[in-house]
């Protein structure tokens, strides 16, 4: 069966060249990313990783990381990989996003991931997941899946 | 025609009488809402509120309150207002949320209110706003709708 | 408290005074509200009803009203809801929904009522709900809340 | 990169040998099924497509798929792929689901895919999708992606 959500990159059209610049800026101008110490992994055409700490600052009564901050993450790295597919100058709002918390989000590190689904000239859908890496040490094989997303975002 | 989303607070079974205790010390152990200053104003059964003041650290690129922390006290809204009709000892999780941003969050301070619409032994079902005040000062009849969210709470 | 969801018809812009006839000529273009015996019940701005009798036809195994079809119905409110604030040649479609299933679609009728939260150019962002009626001659104050919808609208 | 989505289907712990045959009872009992004349094409564990064949008694006002049916098919898939992993004897009922639609679904058949992201006791995640074969003899190199789903299903 073929995987509905892997994508080839070079089938996203990239109006801007220097769309990872232009993420990287809008990243950074992002208070929130900052105050959770949150760091861009990877920036490719219509696929970010974001990477986080466990910070005990951001948990909720039993000492897993909020949902609003799961949310936090994931949204933005759909936001992102949304933003690496605008022409330049363009940024991106959130319009919607839906998300379903699988297990409890314990882990020494995160990763979010944000997907493009469906590109397009407004709107672009996308998908988001939260993965839990349960030591700092911990590689790809150890992750735990925490949370999924779908995304809507605008062209602004 | 009758609103459905208002409801007679006498019409909940509330099986702890110790619920707005037990809320507020749910409520102060999520760390993150103490982190982003946030207050409970209103803890009544199956409706509460809470309170949270502009802070330049969470925003994101435009400088608006980031989506991600509207979700979180949305979220905190309504997993707090199904607290509140869960019996003595027992804890919620968010299942899932879904939230639509109406509007920029553009505010002095804004209100997070959480409601249950469906109220269940295992499964509560909620929904939730962001209200916005651009002033300090400004009363009901100022705010904006910023956001809109319904969410599903397990008991734990 | 405000309520968050009542509305005072007359604060929506209508920039098509003919938009009762131009929603009953949508509606009535949806062969599938045809096929499962549908009609429009009212048309206000931004403010929709729409009148299903159960048909065994449209049940899942229990012999509920499937889930599908109660999103059929309230997703068409919305739509229609949104339609009405449209200009003139006007149409709309559904970017996304979401519904909570709150208690099982049992009943002798149903209505399916739409709502614009939130209008706009481009986007409208509505809500939805399904309510039964237990009896043929069940009247509002024993109607059952069924289901409840959050959905975006588009321009087309 | 690791798909999120993929999954070994001998990592199910599936409790009921005799699955594919409740699927089938369940489905076959599910009488919006047979009045869209959809039938099940796949039930491995956690893994369930159903196949439809355009039919017109089903679209909106444009002469796509409705929205409502193009959710009917997505959920049923849904609920099929969590059946699959309970135990003999349990059935399951759709908590919440959202959908994305992704493009204007039209074609000459269809096929709705359904997935367990996360099984569990109580609930099960899920993940489904809309494929469009615009001819009769399209293959999967011709699919298109209309819709997306997420879905929460309980064990009934």
């Amino acid at each position: 069966m073929m995987s509905d959500h892997t994508f080839d990159g070079s089938a996203f059209n990239v109006p801007d060249p220097a769309f990872a610049t232009r993420v990287r800026d809008i990243f950074e101008g992002q208070a929130l990313m900052r105050t959770l110490g949150a760091t861009l992994l990877r920036v490719a055409p219509g696929d970010v990783e974001i990477g986080f700490e466990f910070n005990a600052d951001f948990t909720q009564q039993n000492g897993f990381l909020h949902a609003g901050v799961t949310a936090s993450l994931v949204d933005t790295a759909c936001g992102m990989a949304a933003t690496t597919l605008m022409p330049a100058g363009a940024d991106v709002l959130s319009v919607e996003f839906k998300v379903n918390l699988l297990r409890p989000a314990a882990g020494a590190r995160f990763i979010a991931s944000g997907r493009v689904i469906k590109p397009g000239h407004t709107l672009m859908v996308t998908h988001g997941d939260l993965w839990a890496f349960p030591q700092a040490t911990s590689t790809d094989s150890d992750r735990v899946h925490v949370a999924t997303m779908q995304a809507t975002m605008i062209r602004r």
